[in-house]
């Protein structure tokens, strides 16, 4: 049924995207700060996806990967599963295009995040994650109902959609005079370093794009570095929720192992000071997850003395709970 | 020296000041949150200043006016007396002009904004506040110095550089099909929402305009109900540190009391609250005076229900140790 899905995008997928796009989604500013700037001894511009219509990226894969969906399918309605960001943008791309949509949550996963997705107009079935698994409950699902299932980054709508964070930079970089010499990019599954490496790479063959991930969850960081896609070892925690996944998706690390330059991975303490960068000098609320390219960077994991460097801010969805315990521990 | 500085300005200053701003400062996007829209059964934009360069409006207008001066005069440099955003403003103005600015604060004033007014590239000058007039200190200075004095609101060009925000609103609305009913602007000396009101009564002349200030300093409310300038008590205290002004300027007066629908005025309580709703919803830092506007509608004292209506969000320069003591005490 959905044949194209594991082929790779090329730029041509991306430009439609975008025009899809129009209109739907927030063209997120690139921004910088000129004390921060003096500080590092370099040019930082970042693109604040926490901007972006349910607060993080994710919307742009989303609305263009269920836009493609034949219409006559698609208003069967769209099943995905996920407990966070991806979760926001399919019900919302879902309502904006009319259509039902169902979330496959975890029991535990926290209320905000339920009455969230809830609030964007989806159903929610929750299962239990220590003896369900999420992936089985939405393919029967989906084939017993009819509905399409959105996966969260292996498919090529979904990478083609966030690539449009890439084209985006480009222009934006072009209209404000910039050559930077390198991208990072939060990396979970990969989908959106991938699209944004597909489109970058196109007009600047020679720009760097790195991936930016938790330490201990560098599974694409270590991956690029074997050439093979590798696991995370899972028992170990990371407050980076939103960019947690076993392992490199197989279309996006085909994709992001012909075009990244490398991976860094940073520790939790040097996400949280990140977050608390981007609240001086950015005045943004950025998630753990969505502030490790910031953190490669500030933590000097990525030199940026001398140089023009674009960091993306993937998302904005943290607890104020969490948040208030980062600021209290820093004083 | 400088006599079209007492008139008031049309809408063509304000094109004119558009025009040199081109390319100097962010465009700051209208931002919306669907979750929040259905909460309060409204559509409610926000204008986030808080993303402008020096995270506020001021450098809208203070870059308006130091471009306004003649280069032979301008060369010599600048002087103007603020504790907080105006500073900043007119320290970043002058370096993108490439000329010295010296700005006067109190000696008692927050290590982090004098240090920020100095890594702006300003030479600072400390006042006693309880003994010096610092209007006086600085009107000395230029005197001897050939220095310009920038005023914060009291002037053509700084008005119609603030003015420059509603400009933006109004093509940034009509491009999202919108048609607010109405704007709300925090007010302190009243220089944002007069030129603010000039540019959207311009276009529309059936928008109302709201000035939004702090209980206790709602000068420009009492002032608008009674037809003339009045006073506040200066004994009292706000959390609105950055619009805590004594009285309205006689040039925004002049305007905003042809211009405006109203005042209306928040209490630091309800202030808080529209902090944390940023947050949550549109993950922006905003300073306490800078939320007042939004406050206005979240508190129900401007009503939003079936209406569509815009808030600007002035300035984002909130010291952590504050936010976080207004995170902590919602818990």
């Amino acid at each position: 049924m959905d044949s194209a899905r594991n082929q790779i995008p090329g730029f041509s997928a991306i430009e439609q995207a975008a025009n899809n796009l129009e209109g739907h989604i927030i063209k997120t500013p690139l921004l910088e700060s000129e004390l921060l700037n003096e500080e590092i001894g370099g040019r930082l511009l970042i693109k604040p996806e926490v901007l972006q219509k349910t607060a993080s990226f994710k919307i742009r894969g989303a609305f263009n990967k269920i836009l493609s969906i034949p219409s006559r399918i698609r208003s069967r309605g769209v099943v995905a599963f996920s407990s966070g960001n991806h979760a926001q943008a399919v019900a919302t791309s879902a309502r904006y295009l009319g259509i039902p949509a169902t979330i496959i949550m975890p029991e535990n996963a926290p209320e905000l995040k339920i009455n969230n997705t809830l609030g964007y107009g989806a159903s929610v079935l929750l299962y239990n994650p220590d003896t369900q698994d999420r992936e089985l409950i939405a393919e029967e699902l989906a084939e017993k109902k009819g509905l399409s299932l959105i996966r969260p980054y292996d498919d090529y709508h979904i990478i083609a959609g966030q690539g449009t964070v890439g084209y985006e930079i480009f222009s934006q970089a072009k209209n404000l005079n910039l050559d930077p010499s390198a991208v990072v990019v939060p990396c979970g599954g990969g989908g959106l370093i991938a699209g944004t490496a597909i489109a970058l790479k196109h007009f600047s063959p020679e720009i760097e794009v790195w991936s930016a991930e938790p330490e201990n969850f560098n599974d694409t960081k270590r991956s690029l570095e074997q050439g093979t896609r590798l696991k995370n070892n899972n028992t170990i925690k990371s407050i980076c929720d939103s960019i947690l996944t076993p392992t490199p998706g197989k279309l996006t690390f085909e994709i992001n192992s012909n075009l990244l330059t490398g991976g860094v991975d940073v520790t939790d303490a040097e996400v949280k000071s990140a977050m608390l960068s981007a609240f001086r000098h950015f005045k943004l609320v950025v998630e753990p997850g969505g502030a490790v390219a910031l953190s490669a960077i500030l933590s000097g994991k990525i030199p940026i003395k001398g140089r023009t460097i674009i960091a993306i801010l993937s998302g904005g969805n943290v607890d104020m709970a969490l948040y208030s315990k980062i600021m209290n521990e820093s004083f």
